[in-house]
């Protein structure tokens, strides 16, 4: 399945995409794409119902977060092989967690705002997975059942913010506005090859970044048991799991995004977003 | 006001301290402590209630967290000019940030366990704060008009998945039971003075940490302001705030929690916790 979020920002319905592309209205069904609505359980009750049976949503629907509600938003750092090669960095042996502050997720296609004192934005094209039944020290073998599903996250980064402003990651990536996610949130049934999936991203129209998750060093499976080691995951939780090479802090010389800057990206089998830089309070 | 929330967990009722120590049920009043009951509106409207006109809490009844739906838990390292002396580290030019996940939020005097591959279970008393209004990007000058109240936390911390597991602070912080929060959400207003809070932690009865809040080397009004600057602060979002000298790392040699044990903590004017410490799965 592919569940969206449409509707006003704050003011969201959940929704599923049909055989014919169109957004049928799931709100009947579920409250929202968020917390129990994506365990196994959740899942199983939206699948049971044809979505030809449904509303369909007014045309033109905005897209929002594919997943609402979030309480936990974790991220995974230098998790390509050829991205952690990019920035000079040694291979980790441990996956590098940090988080993204929830309130940050926008729709995949709002505008990305410039902060107030931003020096150095960043974009970074990822593959977040969220999570449906709770996961708690699971083995690796088996953790995929605790994801309800994968979408693509453009995971902002205010390099200035992140490492020259005094110790830990987190001060430069969840300015607001900094997590888009979407457009769709796709069930792994839907997706024969976790780990070969193209991705790329452009800016005004160049393309910047080209991977695959093929390159990921540790890859979901490995992410979902590893993480549920450290912190319990509940449903609706997201973790996003790093990017590949491209990013513009290591261009020579680096790039960074101004006003203007369109930033479009996608990851096969999960859609396409769009996203407008704008100044701070523009 | 001392606000509270009393329970079992997960299904807690707001509540609220009277002139006599006895907990009154607000539940008619306010559908929970979180959220947009904390920010000014929210607090006028319990403050216009006469306390003595509501219900009794159950005698005996459970110590919830004191803010419920919690989405953002942030915490500042190295925040105590005697506690970074202790380390070793020099005195931070700038706040350190790191996250602790939502989920490990617990009541005051719930137990706190042992994770299944723990090493070095620490104690650190701190004083947290809440945010009412929110807060994004607001000046030095006036930040407090963004907090609904202060309450006790203990920054619960495993040191080995901190500082040796691979960079980042968060593998560390966020396990379940980690963050203890209360017994009160306590308002502004019953506070003198918020940078003179005499702060204490025992385990199994000997005194291990002494400290006050005069010696924080970013006020608590600085971090409002810093912080709105890099995140978005949302009401209930919850920031805890460092702690003074005498952590169980900082000893020599050092020392760490193990089953059975009992954290004991209170800061002036907030209370007091007790936890007792358990395996894990016991």
């Amino acid at each position: 399945m592919k569940l969206v979020r449409f509707g006003p920002a704050g003011a969201e319905k959940p929704g599923i995409i049909d055989k014919d592309g169109a957004i049928r209205d799931l709100s009947g069904i579920v409250p929202d794409i968020a917390g129990e609505a994506l365990t196994v359980a959740g899942l199983d009750k939206i699948r049971a119902v044809d979505p030809a049976s449904l509303p369909l949503a007014p045309a033109g629907a905005r897209l929002g977060p594919c997943v609402g509600g979030v309480r936990h938003f974790v991220a995974v750092g230098l998790n390509y092989v050829d991205h952690a090669h990019e920035t000079g960095l040694p291979i980790p042996e441990e996956p590098i967690l940090f988080n993204k502050a929830p309130n940050c997720i926008v729709g995949p296609n709002d505008d990305v705002v410039l902060p107030k004192t931003h020096q150095k934005v960043d974009w970074e094209v990822e593959i977040a997975f969220v999570i449906g039944d709770r996961a708690e020290n699971v083995a690796k073998d088996g953790a995929l059942s605790h994801v309800a599903g994968v979408c693509i996250c453009n995971d902002v980064s205010e390099r200035h913010f992140q490492v020259e402003r005094g110790g830990q990651w987190m001060k430069g990536k969840g300015c607001p506005t900094f997590g888009p996610l979407g457009p769709w949130l796709v069930t792994l049934d839907e997706i024969p090859d976790l780990q070969n999936l193209g991705m790329w991203l452009d800016v005004n129209g160049k393309r910047k970044q080209t991977g695959s998750t093929s390159t990921m060093i540790f890859d979901i499976q490995h992410l979902v048991s590893y993480i549920s080691d450290f912190v319990t995951l509940d449903p609706g939780d997201v973790v996003t799991t790093g990017t590949p090479p491209g990013v513009g802090m290591g261009m020579k010389p680096p790039q960074y995004l101004k006003a203007g800057d369109v930033v479009s990206l996608g990851i096969d089998l999960l859609g396409e977003q769009r996203q407008t830089v704008v100044p701070y309070g523009g």
